[in-house]
């Protein structure tokens, strides 16, 4: 018996967009092979009445409009049955923060779902009785939680067995050390009167860990002090 | 004479992936008005010799390929002449976080080219020589930069005049007060056994912005103690 693939389903008022680029490149061969498996539903199937109304204005006042609870818990319902243990994302700038560490536990389950927010939200009684997980992918501001399910899609398939190369473990060995990237350098050994450095070519192998460890301390130093204090002191990769 | 649209140039090895869900719902209802321009150029078109290479070993050892910098120099020289103004992002979790305010910035620019980085990264020597600007949307890993244009190129849509309606300069103003959204409730009153807080449903303005605020405070506590310090006491919208 084959194992159930691990299983997308996106809750969207644009199914249309899915599985867009997910279908392509190597995450779209492993949907083809069965690795993965892609659901895109319309949420507006739950709406109410003869046009279907998904939202309603803010209890309160204020500007936009809000996703109903009653319409998306049945969306929420129709996809998922009450044995369906897939972690349940609702895609919004008000979530935590998306990180590697989340990205592996998630795509070492069984699969997710994923609830797409437009409008200006969605009533806050849904996330708590259907338990779901608000994800931020980083503080800028997005058309809608489409575009953040496709990141959130294509950073676990990615670690699904057989999707990529054996390069994988390698990246996030590095990235989990809590240090960005030392830089690469490759053919042509000068280019426009810029050498790839003597310590890269000498063959001194020593040398060249060294030489990327201070690199990439210092790449992170500049840009995300942040995450100085969080290293774990692992080597990158070498 | 209307001005000239706003223009994403992208550089991918995966031009068919564009536009995608760009090209849908409002951005690309805006895309078809001509408020923006997209075009998608393949970076292997400047490889080299009969297979088009575009990626070579890293120099120093190491596992993955590493774009070489001749090939992707002649790629943006193509794209992009001595005259062209827009900011050159290379999409990398090297690069540092995007943020409303930058994408607020590109935005109110000419636009963007956008490099989408594959393989193990990008040859430095070509960073530094074409002034590209690293930008990562998050902490994790994608397939590749493709995933990432997309969210930048979507952010900075969203901004652009006539795109979104009116509702956009509040979200705006939320979010970058520094907090997190305050819980949102729509019609039906009561749902599940659920009910709105009854201070939202009692007609007191200033009770309920208080409330607004309380409960964006404590939000913003609970799940993004990080921006708390840097909050710069503005009002949530109410």
């Amino acid at each position: 018996m084959t194992p159930a693939p691990w299983s997308a389903t996106i809750l969207t008022l644009y199914p249309e967009m899915f599985p867009g680029l997910l279908g392509m490149s190597l995450s779209g061969d492993a949907l083809a092979r069965g690795t993965w498996a892609l659901e895109a539903r319309q949420i507006r199937e739950h709406g109410i009445g003869r046009h279907r109304a998904v939202d309603d204005t803010p209890a309160g006042g204020g500007a936009g409009m809000v996703l109903r609870c009653d319409v998306l818990g049945a969306a929420i319902d129709a996809v998922a049955s009450p044995g369906d243990t897939r972690p349940r994302l609702l895609m919004s700038p008000r979530g935590r923060p998306l990180t590697q560490a989340r990205v592996r536990e998630l795509a070492e389950g069984p699969g997710i779902v994923v609830v797409c927010g437009r409008f200006e939200g969605v009533d806050e009684r849904v996330i708590a009785a259907r338990g779901l997980e608000e994800v931020s992918i980083g503080d800028y501001i997005l058309s809608g939680g489409e575009v953040a399910a496709f990141v959130a899609i294509d950073a676990c398939v990615r670690l699904l067995p057989g999707v990529m190369g054996k390069a994988v473990s390698g990246d996030e060995e590095s990235f989990e050390g809590g240090l960005l990237e030392y830089p690469h350098y490759t053919r042509p050994r000068e280019w426009e009167g810029r050498a790839i450095p003597d310590i890269l070519t000498g063959g001194n192998h020593g040398a060249i860990a060294r030489w990327r460890r201070e690199e990439a301390e210092r790449i992170t130093r500049e840009r995300r002090p942040d995450l100085m204090g969080a290293s774990k002191s692992h080597p990158t990769k070498a």
